[in-house]
């Protein structure tokens, strides 16, 4: 378990930028979603978790279901939702004499609502687990859960009424939101239908990712990180294009830097902007990536002007993190993300996200015109060199990381992207890569978006397609309305957290193939 | 465990009767508590159920406090009260970056904080257990729990927040409420500082229970019963003196008997005016008596006239239950309340009811100056007769009940109210029914209060004191804030419902007392 906390942070709030972003705050669009089905769970290890789900009936024969002490129903929504969830409830029989006491519990997988949340004994906190045990002390009654939850399934447990009374539960709805606009996205009628449903899967992702900000996911951590931003905008750009939501968390960033002039790693949005005290090397300098990829799409001038000091203030961080040989200092106790795998070095891969994002700083620099461009081409030159040098193994051919040499897929696949070999080494070096397949692979479809990204800059179309496939095809046929945060098609079960109860399945990190299929028409 | 539940009610609503009730509706006075010390509750074979109360500190530290997961505290109220809680959280630490997970839980007694519900397993609805469970999303937060809830002491189990928070509690507070106006009550200064107590404890049980009508308990059941209601208005008489509450719930009740005109043991008054489908012989019969004790204290001739029918319609109702020798009928289908006890046979105390209420109804009907005088006259002479012919067992020199003859503590108690033997015969068979102690004792608070009425009916005021000290003074000892629904001094365990934790800790029938202190100068 690893968790970063400061004991002194000092944010240096910019009025201005929150202001900005305030104002660009979206409309959320409500859609009322009805269950489907009354479905049941039942044990079967053909199916992803160990759960099959079964349908029992239409849900519009819930009406005619009284419900006592003990009974329990699974209502299925059919599809991934984010939202409120509303019911009417009716007693039948005597006059209720007791209150009623129903617990619910909401599943985006079959496994959380099959499992006890009770036996959940992972490291994250058991707080994000969906449930909800109220009290009703007069029926018939209409309930709004004030909570927001992300789900399929909702089980309703009939705790208790009271021997006299059973309920009737009528007009369950959830009311789900986004502020992405469906009608915004073009259909693309892919002739291969694995790719269409992809396709389909990542805009679904994306859309109840869209909140008021770019969520990570909506059911658990629901909040703006920077590594994920990245992704998600690339996304919208090819399909929603709501670019002003783009933009707004640019300035939610900028507009809490630490006194060093440092973006956090993520944000929080209520009760109001604050920085998370964590702090990452890769994902601050994605800030500045992010921007280029904005102004790219946008050609937003303003934006870049106003931004470029807090992008540039980034790389100029991480350059004071170089050692005298020009690389990336390794120790203990720093951050960088790169992969959710302990195991990895964070020192190589790294390296590579400083060139590639200074790479695009340089661009941005000589649009704007300013000064710093030359300093970053200097100090561009310097570090490309050192890396090969101090970095680059040439008896194995694979670039290494940390004291201990290690070659892992991360460290190739960002100095693959990062360009620093010309074309044709680099699509050796993914060969080797994808034939010789280090032991230190990839734990997260973040970084699997990355190794699609090094496929495609060196040709290797078919390649990533078939990646594609094998990764993003076999969550879907797991049974994924929307992508998991984190999918391992050789353990299913895998969990960085300590139960696969508490894996976010709709998360933000998981929505690039529809930008992949789209951006390079695969 | 007993139920009744009818297949077929049939309400006839009096809407004006309903349309009086609801504009005597009363207002209720809010106070604001604040705990006054954080306790632990200790394992201890000395104390009741077990429990011993020790301080930790003045509440006033509670802020001081950060807590995390799987912390817990108790606040203590130091009083019994009956309200809304609302507190303030505040986080501290890194900002929040998952959800508060809090539980929290209510008891009138230690025991309530003690022992955990989840091992509850009586027959009563567990939904009646005071607990919640809530999910803090944003922090910090001020919280108003909806609910309403009658304790005195408040558990906080921080179930979990994340390793990265805790969490600090500011201004929790009670919002307690009444219909009762405590300024109304006059000071008695009773020189026996045991009897002032007792007359406290009264007073302010039945403030607890004086609600929008007077319930019966305001942790459980919350709702207004006949029994229960005859005892409340006798009390009130003597101290807050609100006799519209008492006019509002004869008007409840005569606004919703079914269509044999009967009027139902308890009604419900949410979301509106429900009759329950519970009957019971003597509760119905306290309808008249009820009525006779309002007027006597109101002079209300007003009401009277427009109860009337119902009160007496209640007796015409009961006289159909007589056999051919006068004597009201047993067997194992119907429903007289009498006491909480089922080894109890309710024949004979239910005639004793019966008689009780004739003759109160008679000096109703001399006054209202109606023809209804003459058959009341007529049928108590014969039923007196009877009472005296077949339910006197002149050998054993006590009343007998039922088939097999019982001899209970309920059936004298309810004869010497009845005044069927002359003063001095009453007087014997009191003095033998505390000698001998008939086994099927009194297990209630509310057949307790009619012992007492017996006692100072036959001039026993000094025994009545020594009862009272015995009975209430004990529960008193063994820390009643409030006087209990249930208390036997030699099983302080004792519960119908299969678990002390269900039984509730301040309930209107105890509230006698005061009435008793007052009305008797004791």
């Amino acid at each position: 378990m690893n968790i970063q906390q400061l004991e002194r942070q000092v944010i240096v709030p910019n009025n201005d930028f929150i202001h900005k972003a305030e104002k660009l705050k979206p409309v959320l669009h409500e859609t009322i979603v009805k269950p489907s089905h009354i479905v049941s769970v039942k044990a079967d290890k053909n199916y992803i978790h160990g759960w099959r789900v079964d349908s029992i009936s239409s849900a519009s024969n819930l009406i005619n279901n009284e419900y006592k002490k003990d009974d329990s129903f699974i209502l299925d929504f059919g599809d991934h939702q984010v939202g409120y969830l509303s019911l009417n409830i009716r007693p039948a029989g005597s006059p209720p004499d007791a209150p009623l006491k129903l617990k619910l519990t909401f599943g985006e997988m079959p496994v959380e609502v099959a499992e006890p949340f009770e036996n959940y004994n992972g490291w994250l906190s058991s707080s994000w687990l969906q449930e909800e045990t109220i009290f009703v002390d007069v029926l018939p009654t209409s309930i709004q859960l004030p909570r927001r939850y992300s789900f399929r399934y909702v089980k309703f447990d009939i705790v208790d009424t009271s021997p006299k009374y059973r309920v009737v539960f009528e007009k369950v709805e959830c009311h789900a939101v986004t502020s992405a606009i469906l009608q915004n996205v073009q259909d693309i009628n892919h002739h291969d239908l694995v790719m269409q449903k992809i396709d389909e899967v990542s805009i679904k992702t994306l859309a109840d990712c869209m909140q008021e900000v770019f969520e990570d996911g909506p059911k658990r951590d629901r909040r703006l990180w920077l590594g994920d931003l990245r992704l998600q905008a690339l996304a919208n750009y090819e399909t929603f294009r709501n670019n002003d939501l783009v933009k707004r968390c640019l300035y939610l960033f900028a507009g809490v830097p630490d006194n060093k002039g440092r973006v956090p790693a993520n944000v929080f949005i209520s009760p109001k902007l604050i920085a998370d005290d964590t702090y990452l090397y890769d994902y601050s300098l994605l800030f500045a990536v992010t921007l280029y990829d904005y102004y790219l799409e946008t050609r937003d001038t303003d934006t870049l002007k106003e931004l470029w000091p807090t992008a540039f203030r980034q790389i100029e961080l991480a350059l004071d993190r170089l050692d005298e040989n020009n690389i990336v200092q390794d120790s203990s106790d720093w951050w960088s993300f790169i992969d959710w795998n302990d195991n990895l070095n964070k020192q190589t891969p790294s390296q590579g996200v400083l060139i590639y994002t200074m790479k695009r700083a340089i661009l941005l620099a000589e649009e704007l015109n300013v000064k710093e461009v030359e300093i970053l081409k200097i100090r561009l030159k310097e570090i490309i060199e050192a890396t090969k040098k101090y970095l680059w193994d040439e008896e194995q051919q694979f670039f290494i990381s940390g004291l201990e040499r290690q070659i892992s897929w991360a460290s190739q696949i960002w100095m693959v992207l990062a360009e620093i070999l010309p074309l044709e080494e680099n699509k050796l070096l993914l060969n080797r890569l994808l034939s010789e397949k280090p032991s230190i692979g990839i734990s997260s479809p973040y970084m699997y978006h990355y190794l699609i990204e090094a496929l495609i800059l060196t040709n290797k179309e078919e390649v990533a397609i078939q990646e594609m496939k094998n990764y993003w095809g076999e969550m879907i046929k797991d049974g994924a309305d929307t992508f998991w945060e984190l999918f391992d098609p050789n353990n299913k079960d895998f969990s960085p957290y300590g139960s696969h109860l508490i894996n976010s399945y709709c998360h933000a990190w998981s929505c690039t193939p529809t930008y992949l299929i789209r951006k390079y028409n695969l």
